[in-house]
């Protein structure tokens, strides 16, 4: 598939089977997350890889949609401030920009493999950070729940996105 | 090519050959930036493709690396909070998530293409902003530079990354 149609075909999945994501294809997604870049290769990042029990019924609590109560299996990608790289001229520090790149990675990867996944970020990251017994400098950026699809036919379902007309200048 | 392959081969590239990179090789890149997800799909970015003379020596000043100065064309990123989402509970704005979304799919298009791009994060963002003439809501992401590679053999060269024992936890 050439990286364009996995652009097309990656999206979010919110309906799962009722079938585990195996080891294999977990440690693929992750591994896409691995070789992501980061500003300076620092790799401010850690994936926390969420599917025993008491630690998904934990990180449920952070976003109780009915969904997600149904989600078995989980990473929740944490960006370390303390370990990125910070640019001097205006103190910027890139840990949440890096952690998005590997977040990218492993959506891509995962669609690439036909599995479905979510990029949850409107939970409540308090009690993320208390699920995970997270340091004060690691902050959760993204909690991605993983499954098979429930229906196949979701990865047709068109895209709805600006033109490039809107989003494009040519200087 | 495998999305894992893709991963491997993609790298920072920062020498060019003597060639522009295509109209059609860049509205392959800007549409896969263009099919990013983005929080409740707010799409928050511009892409402003820089390659007219005027234009490129103003970049420049932004990054004034010996390199860079023999760069012709590079998309600039740019995040704007105001038409971003925001977290309410947090109030997190996710306008660079969603730009750096953007941008490793656009890194990865090119790549798959053959084009060699460098993320550039070191630049000065205020002489950026006045090569842009950006609003003030405005956050340039990322300066991504574009070529097809000097050397082909760059694409092979090993890739430095923490192990996943590393970067992972099981819970």
């Amino acid at each position: 598939m050439s990286f364009l149609n996995l652009c097309e075909k990656r999206r979010s999945v919110r309906e799962y089977a009722d079938k585990k994501v195996t080891k294999a294809d977990l440690l693929n997604i992750l591994e896409a997350g691995r070789l992501a870049p980061s500003a300076v290769n620092y790799q401010p990042w850690k994936f926390y890889v969420v599917e025993k029990d008491e630690a998904i019924s934990a990180l449920h609590k952070a976003y109780p949609r009915e969904w997600f109560l149904k989600v078995r299996q989980c990473i929740v990608i944490c960006a370390d401030t303390a370990a990125a790289w910070t640019r001097k001229s205006d103190s910027k520090n890139h840990a949440e920009i890096d952690a998005s790149i590997a977040i990218d990675h492993m959506t891509l990867e995962a669609a690439d493999s036909g599995i479905g996944t979510c990029w949850i970020c409107n939970f409540d990251p308090q009690l993320c950070r208390e699920a995970l017994a997270l340091t004060e400098n690691q902050i959760p950026v993204a909690i991605l729940s993983l499954g098979y699809p429930k229906d196949e036919t979701v990865w047709s379902t068109p895209k709805k996105r600006k033109s490039l007309d809107e989003v494009v200048e040519w200087i």
